[in-house]
């Protein structure tokens, strides 16, 4: 889920309540509806996002341990400040601790939320903790923004680039999901999420004009851009970097909670770039389909519309 | 619960988590621990707080309706805005939604945080919303602050001053407690606290010293600041104001979720200031008791020091 409700999300239940709300909000809320809103403060334009996880709604206990499941919390919640391209400042992160734990096992996930705002250059500003029944935590994110790039700006005749290769976390959760242990190339995936900071701003500076990061699955998030920027996006299945853990071509379309980037880069953007981007940060960098007139997510096969994968929403 | 765990906390077993979490964090974190955290992100410096409310450890369900709910959460994070003497700027909220919410339990929630916010200036800059067994709401406030007025500035000699009248939250918390409805003068101390930011920022500029947002009942904060500062805190049971729901004198001690200030203020405030803020602001100021070397909290009744009420630590 991302930082800020909006009305203009792709279709879906889940998110016909968060339009309620914004809507219910009017002029007390900021007017702003991507992964990060953007706001100024005094002199500053910052981007700031929440990002609540639920024990039981976005993972179960035992999946991960402490210092991983800090770090992937925090991960996801800074991959959002990535997604428009801001450099990440401050994290603040509340948890309500279950039963059961531990002194030890509070600070072993505030650990792993210190690792993933370190491994960005942000600091821990704070927190709070209360006792609650299941394990719940809510991580918020500062960054200060130049040029964001938002999910409305994709144009007709852009290219559409995915970072990293597709279909690892999917897998994962796949296996949990019938009661196994998922490979470690999965499960790797899955716990230790890396936020593409860096990435992001060269892409800004290499002219992106539009970026989300995979939260939902490519074909969701694909939708969200789409809807945004009130244009088709036409994903070649062929072209999508499968992971090597991913179980299937669908698998890499509708796996959720990615954390790479889905980026409308308009010419002279091209093959050379890419490879400069690949050579640069290690990260496999494709492209995968185009902007197009229109509405909605296009997913053709051999040059041939196909019907989208079912399309991924976390595990429930 | 304030918004930054630090390690000059009073004493309490609650407390000790906190301070072993800040210890693990080491250098990842801010060197903060009062309400909010102070930081500097570009040119400006900012107060950020975050604050976690659950259902069954801070509240239950049927208290109160969803916009007092709403109101409640949001104006007790931006108390601790109120706290340093901040000016709020945004707002975000994440919800975990129980079963049996409704769209329009989720938006008359969002509504009352949207009042809260609106009420002191500030905008609500995003959220998240998953689902949840229990209601839970974490709301982080993001203010500007000039000069921030911190726990630790009190020095012997100031004079100890606190706004409203207390008592009234801790009798609607007995009243429920006891299965009973509380009265309306309780109820409303209870579900619509006043978070003091025009007042903190009237007394940041008559000269206060240190101040604290009395959120665990004023014995209690009146601990925190003196180990902030190093120094004692006496206070005369005779001079603290009581609200005309409280039950006792002792009840105004421990009572806890005032959202009142407690500030530390040195000559040549007196009397004449104290009008002033009245007459401003239609908020009692009342004298309390004075600034002492030493440390902790000392009770005074007639004069003569008396062991102080067990101190009341949120509903459990």
């Amino acid at each position: 889920m991302s930082g800020v409700p909006h009305a203009d999300l792709g279709p879906g239940a889940e998110f016909d309540r968060i339009r309620a709300v914004w809507e219910r909000l009017g002029a007390r809320a900021a007017p702003s509806g991507d992964d990060c809103a953007i706001v100024r403060i005094g002199s500053e334009q910052l981007a700031v996002s929440t990002d609540l996880a639920v024990e039981g709604t976005h993972f179960r206990e035992g999946w991960l341990g402490k210092i991983e499941l800090g770090w992937r919390v925090a991960a996801a919640a800074l991959s959002d400040l990535a997604a428009v391209a801001a450099v990440p400042a401050g994290v603040l992160a509340s948890v309500g601790v279950p039963p059961g734990w531990d002194e030890r096992a509070v600070t072993d996930l505030m650990d792993g939320i210190g690792n993933a705002a370190h491994a960005v250059g942000a600091t821990v500003w704070g927190g709070d903790l209360a006792r609650s029944e299941r394990l719940v935590v809510d991580v918020t994110v500062v960054g200060m923004v130049a040029r964001a790039v938002l999910r409305s700006g994709a144009k007709p005749g852009d290219a559409l680039w995915v970072s990293g290769a597709l279909g690892g976390p999917g897998a994962a959760l796949a296996a949990w999901a019938a009661g196994k242990e998922p490979g470690a190339l999965a499960r790797e995936r899955f716990a230790h999420p890396v936020p593409r900071i860096a990435e992001a701003r060269w892409l800004e500076a290499a002219g992106a004009r539009a970026m989300i990061d995979l939260s939902d699955g490519l074909v969701a998030d694909a939708g969200h851009l789409a809807a945004a920027s009130g244009v088709a996006c036409r994903i070649d299945r062929e072209a999508v970097p499968i992971h090597a853990a991913a179980g299937s071509e669908d698998d890499a379309l509708v796996s959720g909670e990615e954390y790479e980037l889905l980026v409308a880069l308009p010419a002279p953007f091209g093959d050379a770039e890419a490879v400069e981007f690949v050579e640069q940060f290690a990260v496999p960098f494709t492209r995968i389909g185009t902007v197009e007139p229109g509405h909605g997510v296009h997913v053709y096969a051999q040059g041939s519309p196909v019907d989208p994968p079912q399309g991924f929403r976390h595990f429930r």
